[in-house]
């Protein structure tokens, strides 16, 4: 059967014919369609109209030979769909007939046929054995080269790890049982304590690698599995076994370490309490001396003094109890004690009770407690002595004389979870871009009236909009996180108040973004995203927490502003102002120069994609909200105002200073790294990224810059026009940024991003 | 045993004791803490000491005749406990002592003994039978008073219906199982078409009350409950049987329609389909009519074709399914037909397939189910025949001629719908503060280093910047959506396109601020606002794809400002432009006034809280973006762009000003009603949560009143100033704002706000 058994005019119809056959889609009302459409083709003559009417009896359906036959037309054509096209079907098939027959017009009834019964691409592209012109991407970028660049120095451990998570042990499926969630979960822990992940942060002698650097990027990976794997992990080896290792002396990292490292000891880290979330500092919990026995006695005093949310408070054998230590009638401070919880058969210990939390709104498969203790002995060993002890004859000691210090000392071993959560919380935002993104990048919906086939959603505008900045800022932020942690474990450098007051900020910044982000994924995506098959529904709950948990972000941007008045002198988390005061008062003065008019009204585009400009705005904004500040806590100490007043009068305004300055601090971070950058293709591409946060960040902020006279009316439009502008133009770069977070397709399972 | 028996220094230890021992509080650390206070203090005589210290053997503890002596004590002296005192234990010990014995001074030892115990006035407060002077709320304002306000109209059938949520069917719980919390979802169901609640809105003739607005109240109130139950109800009555009562005929109403208000006959939408949920009028179901047998196929064509998200789907025995109707090969658009799914026996019926949707983020007590149809036949009466009709020849009927205008004037039927979906949304906004203010009125942190009670979180300005205008808007948009909802059913008024117009935009607004407010709410409880049991946590999940059913919101607002263009004349939901730009090249002209310059810079408080001032603001922002995309369209359009490619290119420029419309048009309805308030009192109240409403609304877009010199940067301070000062101001209302919501206390469970 070849073209000579068909006319150019009957060859048109195939494809269709072979469409509505092949794809079971022969109702009644098709054939009504059909049979119109060719009752008034007057190109057709009535030799064809009988041909092509003999094909449409349903009683009689054409023989599989004809059929096939259809299909090896269509084929020998060589014809490609083009799936952008107004009437890609009625397209498609007069360039098949045309192969064959030259000079054919586009058949107008085809088209109707194409409009009426809404065939659409998606509906029969994979009927055929041709080449689909689909242009939802450009090659220009490689998403591996991407990879590469995010993973920087750990692509070893990061490739291994997402290896490792091929296991069947992390398949994702919908766990609604709380129990059963929690044991499943347990597992995939323990699974990765056998591969050693555990322990990844310890030193060698206990079993580890030493890399709180590889730890944060595996961390991040865990997301891509499951948010309550990542946490319950986070608060058996880095909240746990990390109040081991950095507030311990060597007699516990001895003891406890390699067990803690493998599982084989499981525990948790009891600092929160009902009563006292924020202020750690005053927690009600005891643990008072006893120099006769040599035991701290452990107690909970009152009702709403029991730890609250404690997680694997309820898989755990053993805690690392926060307490106000007494000692000869004297309360020496918040200090840490090893508790033991249950006995071998998991039976809890004699005072001790524990209750579950419940539901949560996410994360289920943590097991969240409260836990009272009434008049618990342990022995004195069992204090975790690395910066205060008791000594033989009962005395305490410390070598940081200064309580304050010494709280805040030890509160800063609690800096590393921070920046995991931050980089956890952005692991969250990269799957829902990553979901979100692929989703628009198939859906189709509306069209312009002329048009059979339906626009992309990424095609919109306002879903360009809507989330390209987002995919900037999860680049911006992976690389700040990246530093962050490698200055905080440069040993080099002991003094870490600068770093603690800045991850305070980022991790402010960066938890809110990465809910604001799933959320706006999660409306992008329609019903679809509701659904939890598509999962990013888990990460609107899991990661809704990670604001609040590690230290709640509108606390966290007020140590962080406090941070910026005192120039990082003041002790880190300081409820106490004076430090700050003092330096104040000696360093106000307003280094800001004045602002030319002709740059206020600048709007050209090198002008507004140079990095010196958004340096200069962003630094702009943060030494002027710190000058004001510190303006309006003078003037109320003047008039005799407590400090502690004063602190409050400008809370918000606190806050804001905190916000702009981790701002300032990523982008520069982000910036720097892209210095290093050497493929020139890619490192353009990495500014591009750059710009369209820095310009989206000031463009926030656009209020408080147009105050300020620092950008004129025609500035801030251009800015805003700037952002929107990028946003296209990287609309062609969406599946390779996307793609570029790495996340590897067996933790993909969301079927809306297949 | 009377105040003889005890010196002044003594007494002033009574209360201490007297709740160490009472509250279980007597540990070793509490002992050592006690004992060196009294060592050290100067004023207790060596015999005082004595009996001080016997009363601190844990082996021989206080009589109970002694221990009640101290009470009595405590009570005869009739002192207040004034909680936010610095040292409201040592205070009060001062106060009793000083009772009985004139001129005593605060006493050192028992502050630090306060101090080092931590002992806060929750701890022991509920000890004494003294009135404790808690100063929380202002009495100024009668939460009883604004709830009247707030129901206006219809209070008779709210204060019944939250009278009937006492039945304890209603008692919330955590539902795990959607299977079984489907099931209690239909049995609240089935109980409030008992009462009659479910045919409130159908006739008279039909067993219901005519009384859409009473339905949307009630519906509002649902959401106390859960937010399952709203759902499922408004699928129930609101959809399937509004589907029936408006484009149904007698026919259909007297067959169906009793039935369905009562529950008997459970029924679903099928309107939206997996390839389209935006773009209804593509669907791809059809309803092919047959002649001879005088009747109608449904059929789902292609993969994606079938009915998505249906709610109601698997406890259905009949669905109102949108599909293309196709008369004599001709597709006449977009109709509903009334398609049985289930015999008696619950069995889905031959050529009927349905899925369930699975797990969703939240309302997982609604059954959500794809439905699919393999040319399923029903007689040709069950087409809702209202706007179109089959006659007895077999042809097609309508009187509306326009199949655009047809299809718009079906669509119009929801509009109601969305109505009620803002409304469920605020009220979860509603439950959520609620919740969250109570919580911050009671819970503590942190405190001042001199004192030890902590202060109320409410009463940091964060908190109070966080949610107060948050309870404003809450009012606004009340009094809104009843205004809105009163036109709506107003039969005076038969065209409906500029109310469809307006509540498509508030529909947007209002659901998008009820997820940032509950969203606010769950950050403002930290930890607690994330356990199930507080609530919050599911209006999350619930309230969350109220932005995206019902019409998208992205979508509704670009339609809300296409009215705007066009002055309310072109076709709601229409997605041709012509009428638009028709309607635009004719009326193009700025209205707009100069601003004077005095009034850029006017920052007096008369001012900035003068409603005309809010108006002229709103209102300007309106007509200037209305204006500039005219401006930019028309240009486009000269330059030969076609009108869908012009009107993409301003999609996000639409949006803006579909919200700005909305924004203006909610404040102008509520400064309407303000007028209607008689109390002056409450009046005042009211004035002030709008002017609070109105300056957030512009502090919101002040880079764009900046950008277009409406404002100067002193007068955009002043309105970031005053609105945190209203909020401060607004403090000791708070409590009785929230209890005005009227929430019942049988539905509010959330132990933290009680």
């Amino acid at each position: 059967m070849t073209k000579e058994n068909y006319t150019a005019e009957v060859l048109q119809y195939i494809a269709i014919f072979y469409i509505i056959w092949s794809d079971d889609l022969l109702s009644a009302s098709e054939i009504n369609v059909v049979e119109n459409a060719i009752a008034e083709d007057s190109t057709l003559t009535q030799s064809d109209k009988k041909q092509l009417h003999k094909w449409l009896d349903v009683k009689n359906p054409p023989k599989n030979q004809v059929f096939k036959s259809w299909k090896q037309l269509i084929t020998n054509s060589g014809v490609k769909l083009v799936e952008n096209e107004t009437y890609p079907l009625a397209a498609f098939s007069q360039k098949v007939a045309s192969h064959y027959h030259n000079g054919l017009a586009l058949n107008n009834h085809i088209k109707k046929i194409e409009v009426n019964l809404g065939i659409q691409p998606n509906h029969y592209n994979h009927l055929f054995d041709v080449h689909i012109d689909v242009d939802k991407n450009s090659a220009q970028y490689s998403a591996i080269e991407i990879d590469r660049i995010l993973k920087g120095n750990h692509a070893e451990v990061v490739d291994n790890f997402r290896h490792v998570l091929k296991d069947p042990i992390f398949s994702w499926e919908i766990r609604r049982n709380k129990e059963e969630f929690r044991n499943h979960v347990l597992k995939q822990v323990e699974f990765l304590a056998d591969k050693g992940y555990g322990a990844m942060a310890y030193s060698e002698t206990y079993g580890g690698k030493n890399d709180m650097e590889g730890y944060a990027t595996i961390f991040e990976n865990m997301m891509f599995v499951d948010g309550s794997l990542a946490i319950k992990f986070g608060v058996q080896f880095g909240l746990f076994g990390g109040s081991i290792q950095k507030l311990g002396t060597k007699k516990h990292h001895d003891k406890y370490l390699v067990d803690t490292g493998s599982a084989n000891l499981l525990g948790c880290f009891a600092m929160t309490e009902t009563g006292h979330g924020s202020n750690v500092r005053g927690i009600k919990t005891t643990a008072t001396y006893n120099h006769i026995t040599e035991t701290l006695v452990i107690h909970t005093p009152g009702k709403n003094d029991n730890k609250e949310y404690i997680g694997n408070a309820l898989h755990s054998k053993m805690a690392s109890v926060f307490a106000q230590l007494i000692v000869n009638g004297k309360n020496e401070g918040v200090h840490a004690i090893l508790v033991p919880l249950r006995n071998e058969d998991h039976e809890l210990l004699p005072g001790i009770e524990v209750e579950d939390n419940g539901y949560k709104l996410g994360l289920n498969g943590v097991d969240n407690g409260k836990i009272w203790f009434n008049q618990v002995s342990v022995p004195k060993e069992n204090l975790l002595n690395k910066y205060g002890t008791i000594l033989g004859d009962g005395d305490y000691y410390s070598e940081i004389k200064n309580p304050n210090k010494r709280f805040f000392t030890m509160l800063g071993t609690l800096v590393g979870g921070r920046i995991c959560v931050a980089r956890a919380g952005l692991g969250g935002a990269k799957y829902a871009l990553t979901v979100a993104i692929k989703h628009a990048l198939k859906r189709r919906q509306f069209n312009d009236s002329v048009k059979i086939q339906e626009d992309l959603l990424m095609d919109y505008p306002s879903y360009q909009l809507r989330l390209t900045p987002l995919v900037a800022s999860a680049y911006v932020y992976h690389i700040t996180l990246d530093k962050m942690m490698k200055v905080y474990c440069d040993e080099s450098q002991p003094d870490k108040r600068q770093v603690e007051t800045q991850v305070a900020g980022l991790k402010s910044i960066i938890t809110w973004y990465a809910n604001d982000t799933i959320q706006e994924c999660r409306e992008a995506c329609g019903g679809k995203g509701y659904l939890l098959e598509n999962r990013i529904a888990d990460l609107k709950g899991d990661v809704d927490i990670f604001t609040t948990f590690e230290g709640d972000n509108n606390v966290l941007l007020q140590l962080a502003a406090k941070g910026v008045l005192s120039d990082f002198k003041a002790e880190f988390n300081s409820a106490g102002f004076s430090t700050v005061l003092k330096l104040l008062s000696s360093q106000i003065s307003d280094k800001l120069s004045n602002i030319n008019p002709l740059y206020i009204n600048k709007t050209d585009k090198d002008h507004l994609y140079n990095p010196k400009f958004h340096v200069h705005a962003l630094e702009h904004r943060t030494r002027r909200l710190t000058y004001t500040i510190a303006m309006r806590i003078r003037g109320y100490i003047k008039k005799g105002i407590p400090s502690y007043q004063a602190f409050l009068k400008v809370q918000t305004h606190l806050m804001t200073l905190g916000k702009a300055y981790s701002v300032e601090l990523a982008y520069k971070s982000f910036i720097e790294h892209n210095s290093t950058i050497i493929d020139p293709h890619h490192k353009a591409l990495f500014e591009k990224l750059g710009t369209l946060y820095a310009l989206s960040e000031i463009r926030k902020d656009a209020s408080w810059y147009l105050e300020q006279g620092y950008i004129g009316s025609s500035k801030s439009k251009a800015i805003r026009q700037r952002v929107e502008r990028l946003c296209t133009e990287m609309r062609p770069q969406l599946d390779s940024l996307v793609d570029g977070f790495g996340i590897p397709d067996h933790c993909l399972t969301a079927p809306i991003a297949n």
